[in-house]
């Protein structure tokens, strides 16, 4: 649930001015997405989102993320697309903040994905890097194994009052993933963040991707690594083989994976699980009690860290 | 803001199956309201609310507002229509709450109400009063003169922390408010919480009244009071005597006052004042530091009381 930005009728009229999507007919505050504020917008032309950027995201990288919603929409994949206003422009400022009117998709998120709904994410993202192969644009992943580094070490004496016992194994594959991170693999720009509430499906297709605020530059295989982890889950830590077999077969019958990305994918999806985990830690310790957004549980991730850390190779996850 | 209900796919599409509306295509919670849990609901014929109701609702209430929209609707008052499964009730169960799709309404709420607004919501108001003149149902207000009383001597310890002296000021309201309550006003069903969140225009006209559930029975020159609170004041308790002359000139286009519902209206008024001051000082005491909501600051309402203690007649609304 996010709206933390409150946007009123008569500074929507004169945001909407600079556009040619006529007067605004509803318009409604909607919980969607975590980091940013976002709208439903109804205009005389059809329907839209607002986002309204918060504070976490940096200004430098929303041409990167604009751009590549556009490159993706015009490939027909079905990602929103931003929404010019008449000087050409699609990113702008409302309240002193970023912000950007983007099309509208439909489709429902999944909250326990299907079989068959794994295997449509993992053609639909093969699908997106496809996509974005010849997208010229570059951002480096800041979230990616040098700053695990750093988050580990700024709240590691917090990492006992989850778990006792678990700051040493999240040390020990902190080092694994640090001696065994491949060095060279097919990259591009990657989602980075493809949770089921990120995917909308209509009539049993994937019909929207959306929230590319983590998008950057990565192994391609690395974005499958994430959503081995967000999609294939059971509760306690228990990995459903099955829906993990559909997303890697679904990825493959667009694009095969290279011998060096199979022997990668435990590595790659250790590093994932490591990535929810310490961005969950920080927000977990460092969200004062009165916020308006409960942060997700780290233990999710601890418990999917100890799958990983016995994986022995692809075959473990359906490969 | 308040989405306090969680939905899945899953369980929206079962609660589906019951209707008639086809499968949903887009599902989305949204911050409209307080009290309840409020979707926007998209399916293959069209685009609905979804409201679950909280634990502040009464689920005997719940057919009075359910049939009182129903009513309206059905006379062309722009009130959301409850929509009736295939077994012909509107009103149903959604994870063990009380559930209703209601029709979608377009257009916007006002933040700052124009004179123009004002006029439109004051004949807006009387419409609504003829509409539902016919109205068979009866809810008592539990939100009147005995509640406020009671709600006072539960709280009263703490108004002196609000502003020193505000006490005594309160106590002297009611004992006023006690003494001169008008007895015998033309009543009927009211809204009771019509605030310009709770109005939608479009192209200059109301389009659009939702939120029917502090809806009752009671005098209809209350539900004018509540308006000129919530409409014609400007901040620091000013009250802004053009949006007073127009929402009571508006009113009497379609419906005359009496000359005693003319006399009542600084008493209906203080009494309007008195209630939000009252639940959202209770609120404000109550709520914990980690709720969801924010709630509503009561020292708005203490400086309207202020205006209040002071008018003389109709005269000092613009009547």
């Amino acid at each position: 649930m996010a709206v933390y930005t409150d946007i009123d009728d008569e500074t929507l009229a004169t945001f909407l001015s600079e556009y040619d999507l006529g007067a605004a007919r509803a318009f409604k505050g909607i919980a969607e997405g975590v980091e940013n504020s976002n709208f439903l917008l109804e205009t005389e032309t059809g329907r839209y989102i607002l986002t309204v950027f918060e504070k976490r995201a940096k200004a430098e990288d929303l041409p990167f993320f604009m751009n590549m919603m556009r490159h993706l929409a015009i490939k027909d994949f079905p990602a929103p697309l931003p929404v010019e206003a008449r000087d050409g422009e699609a990113l702008r400022t409302l309240k002193g903040k970023p912000a950007v009117i983007i099309s509208f998709l439909q489709g429902m998120s999944p909250r326990s994905p299907s079989s068959s709904q794994c295997r449509r994410l993992g053609a639909g993202l093969a699908r997106f890097h496809a996509a974005l192969a010849d997208f010229g644009m570059q951002r480096p992943n800041d979230l990616s194994l040098p700053t695990w580094l750093d988050m580990f070490a700024a709240r590691e004496d917090q990492v006992d009052q989850l778990v006792p016992g678990l700051h040493d194994l999240i040390a020990a594959d902190l080092a694994a993933l640090k001696e065994d991170w491949p060095k060279d693999l097919p990259s591009g720009a990657i989602h980075a963040d493809l949770f089921p509430d990120n995917a909308f499906f209509l009539d049993g297709e994937l019909s929207g991707v959306i929230d590319f605020y983590f998008a950057c530059t990565d192994f391609l295989a690395y974005d499958i690594a994430v959503c081995l982890n967000a999609w294939c889950f059971e509760t306690r830590g228990e990995f459903n083989i099955t829906k993990g077999q559909a997303l890697l077969s679904g990825y493959q019958t667009e694009r095969r994976l290279s011998p060096d990305e199979c022997e990668a994918i435990p590595t790659l999806a250790r590093g994932a699980a490591m990535r929810f985990f310490l961005t969950r830690l920080i927000d977990w310790a460092d969200t004062p009690k009165d916020a308006l957004v409960r942060p997700k549980n780290p233990l999710d991730y601890a418990e999917r860290l100890g799958f990983h850390r016995r994986a022995k190779g692809i075959e473990d996850y359906g490969g």
